[in-house]
């Protein structure tokens, strides 16, 4: 059995959002999660998409994602943002997060944008070795500023 | 003579990219811009829209610009990224960095959206200061990762 990265579509907006909840739970926010089915869908599927998605899928179920959306910079134009690349828990450690980050990467190649970008915690040595490896650089001086609003 | 804060229109783009540029010089990055005052008018004002933006004006001149667009959070879903808050050098200190925010953060609120965002250079304690005594909260172990392509 082989694993296949595919794009993602309608039908697979509650597997998209059983694995943000995963990650969530693990992270101990799955309280923090409001999005449902139906948001995936009408953001990501819908007429305005807000997002676009790589699915893994393993023996028919889905495994993994790698969620993202145009930003845009106002040095270099346009640029892709990577939000989430999640694999499940049981399936990890196969190089499945490897395979998404690279069709995330193949696509944002395509796309002629100059510049890609995402988060990594700074405590998570494994992932910031992986991604200084393929040329990327950890920006140390800037922290993200977040207020809630409209809670 | 009054700031007067107001959306920005195709005429502006010149405007903003020395605003942008004026920054950058100041950061001693100037090489790094590659915008054009094409590619602004295009991807500001064009058919598709890849930012919004907010002008300030005073004596008829543009002298400052808060520049945004939508960002998606697989937890709260539809976000917005405030990108560069910008005020020329010689009419800083008169409150208009603070105008330009509330008018972002009014159009958010405006929109629904559950959450804003931005970065901020972790040695810039006054800005730390003014977002956090606005309810902002400051991400202390995410760090932004960049890697270019297409280069």
């Amino acid at each position: 059995m082989k694993v296949i990265i595919r794009k993602a579509i309608k039908k697979d907006a509650d597997s998209i959002l059983k694995l943000i909840k995963e990650l969530a739970l693990f992270e101990g926010e799955v309280d923090e999660v409001i999005l449902t089915k139906e948001s995936i869908e009408r953001d990501g599927f819908g007429r305005e998409k807000l997002f676009n998605c790589f699915i893994a899928e393993y023996d028919f179920k889905v495994v993994g994602i790698a969620l993202f959306y145009a930003r845009y910079s106002t040095w270099k134009g346009p640029t892709l943002h990577l939000e989430d690349l999640i694999v499940t828990e049981s399936m990890k450690g196969r190089g499945i997060g490897k395979q998404l980050y690279e069709a995330f990467i193949s696509f944002a190649i395509s796309k002629g944008v100059k510049r890609v970008e995402w988060v990594v915690l700074d405590w998570n040595k494994s992932a910031i070795k992986f991604y200084k490896k393929r040329g990327a650089k950890i920006l140390k001086d800037w922290r993200t500023v977040q207020l809630k609003i409209n809670d």
